[in-house]
């Protein structure tokens, strides 16, 4: 597994069209310019047929937006970890709010990514769905209120109680587990304030894809972090 | 969207580690060599990871395995049609047994494709279903019965009333719709024996993706089509 | 099959609190006074739960919202078709549109509905979904285009070209099937304007359900249908 | 919620024919009858649709096999727990493996039933994912190794290190939840092994439901737990 280096921008792309092909590609140049000028851990999580030219495209780490628990073989339409990983992948989004997984299917992806060397980003809820995620030994806890998500109304602002009661409660069950928030974080002052509640870093989409200038955005959220 | 030249061979290739990555491109290349060899239509559906590569080696008609019924916007961790159409997908299975869709999502990915010049083939079960997605209009029909699929008995020979129900109940509610079928294909016999039945073309998986020689089976299947 | 004799009304109870327990016997009492008063077939579907209190209460035809494509044995938690049956259901509504299904399953239910004498309402959302599920042979078709769903503004009077193009296209692959139609409907006059579009009959939830008096509007639903 | 008196023993009725309908409310009349000679604790947990009829018959705990997570309103063919709760439920099973939940879903309807004074029991496949749910605070966890289920092989004996590490892992986040096991529970011994390794009871179902005499079974079973 590529080294995490704390704190952490991860940029999920989503299924918007101003981070679809080639728009994708260049989104994910500007993340690495800033990564190699402030030398912040910088990833993106472009579409699934987007994976290969953006981590052709960039060093910074590219993670799959999700995969299935499945073995090679006979499932047509679903994805595969081996194929996201042979296009680039470094590691994956799971049960992100919009693509909610079963219990049991998450345990099971979070085991699968571990065998292969695969980083697992677990999406939860709130402070009791990101505890019991934590307990499945996932590389990083993603804490995201789902509706605050794309409303530009930061949940490090706005619930602050939500990002402290995720670290309080996943900390009793996980003392490695990387802590993110995300949801509504759209100015360089909502990523500071999310890692002095005690996170390690932010995953955010269309505070930066929606962006005038993503650059400037992501360039302003890393300048945060100092 | 592209012409089709009828019959027609498309190759899914399923989530196969044989069909994954850099395999995959080589065998739509094996593919290509054998639609310029014999003049005959053959389609490759590689994984969505893999649509991009295989479709900048290729020049046939390459499909995606899945779309999801979206708008571009918010949908983490799901297929786009967009994204599929620029990383060169010119058509899209749907609704393949091992990718079940509700029928009101059948219905609407249908009518996306159509609005974006996408092929359509639309999986069934059985006659009955067969007819009841022929109503929705798509480009073409693939009836595959699950219970065949990747055993190498062929429905052609198995249960030619299957394919012959289909093509009746199939030809009362849509007399355009290219009818496909599927399951246990592995011989030339198999492939002739399917056109004989009213049929214009095969959907096959294993029965090449796993030969020895895709190749030769691939012309084995085109030379039984004269 | 209990014979059906149309038109029909057929009140959907979905999970509203004023069709729940003691007040769905209630409800269903007064549809079978209206039933008894007037002649015509008003049936009602019930929650699952109370599915049997209300079959025991009442002599009109009692319906399932909902029942699972499983044969008997270790499916906890889902809805057999034995136990409906047993507990008093003449036969079950499919595929509502809160309730949608995968199209395979609609197909097995359908069957398994005709192998044991149960009588068979496929919902569909708007005219080819309609004629699709047709083609499955079911004993009904509903047409309910979602987005009018409880909202009063009935289909038939807002989209009567949504109601006879339904017609028109069932028409073409089932010619026995008997048409309902639903959403909105909430007077008298909708009723009226439904049947004259060419359907059989209505599929009705909120505008009973949720009126002062129910009585008085399934009263005016069935004067309305001579 | 109705006092829990350990320790416990559940019989989840499943989609059975053996315990559907009338042949449903006799089984639970012979649970009644261990329950009151012995002394024990013994739930039911029958299908919805005999849910009533059960809860009339006997005095024991009655069970839903599932609820929903949804409030009153435009849910056709959804369980609504309010409608579980009028007909006589006192609790619920939540992700039975053969009716598995998003993790979200879990977690709304475990405070659903706290809120409205239910008793819930959620399942789990492993130890790992014991303890995730078990941070969602429920009443009760009940393992069951889903390879196990219907074999007649019993966990506690076959793989009692799943037992045992369920108990460990689920007693670090949470002290107060009781914890039962399942899978292949077919003699007193079983039960009695069981409870040693830790657990406080047992949710049994074809070990019971499939026996010639349930009755002698479910005796037997409530006799191991002295």
């Amino acid at each position: 597994m590529t080294e995490i280096c704390l704190p952490v921008i991860i940029v999920n792309f989503k299924t918007y069209l101003e981070s679809t092909g080639k728009r994708a590609v260049e989104l994910a140049k500007q993340a690495q310019k800033v990564s190699r000028e402030t030398g912040y851990y910088v990833g993106v999580a472009p579409q699934l047929a987007d994976l290969r030219a953006v981590a052709e495209a960039v060093d910074i780490p590219v993670f799959a937006q999700h995969i299935d628990p499945i073995k090679p073989g006979g499932f047509t339409g679903h994805v595969l970890a081996e194929a996201a990983q042979e296009a680039g992948a470094v590691g994956t989004l799971i049960n992100h709010s919009e693509r909610q997984l079963k219990l049991s299917d998450i345990d099971e992806i979070v085991k699968m990514t571990r065998e292969k060397g695969l980083m697992s980003i677990v999406c939860a809820n709130n402070p009791t769905i990101s505890a019991a995620v934590a307990s499945l030994k996932p590389d990083m806890v993603a804490i995201e209120p789902p509706e605050l998500i794309g409303t530009g109304i930061p949940v490090s602002k706005a619930q602050p109680e939500i990002v402290t009661g995720t670290v309080e409660l996943v900390r009793r069950v996980n003392e490695k587990v990387v802590i993110l928030c995300g949801a509504g974080i759209s100015h360089g002052a909502d990523v500071s304030a999310a890692l002095k509640l005690g996170t390690q870093g932010v995953l955010v989409a269309s505070g930066i894809v929606k962006a005038k200038d993503p650059y400037a955005i992501m360039r302003e959220f890393a300048e945060a972090m100092k």
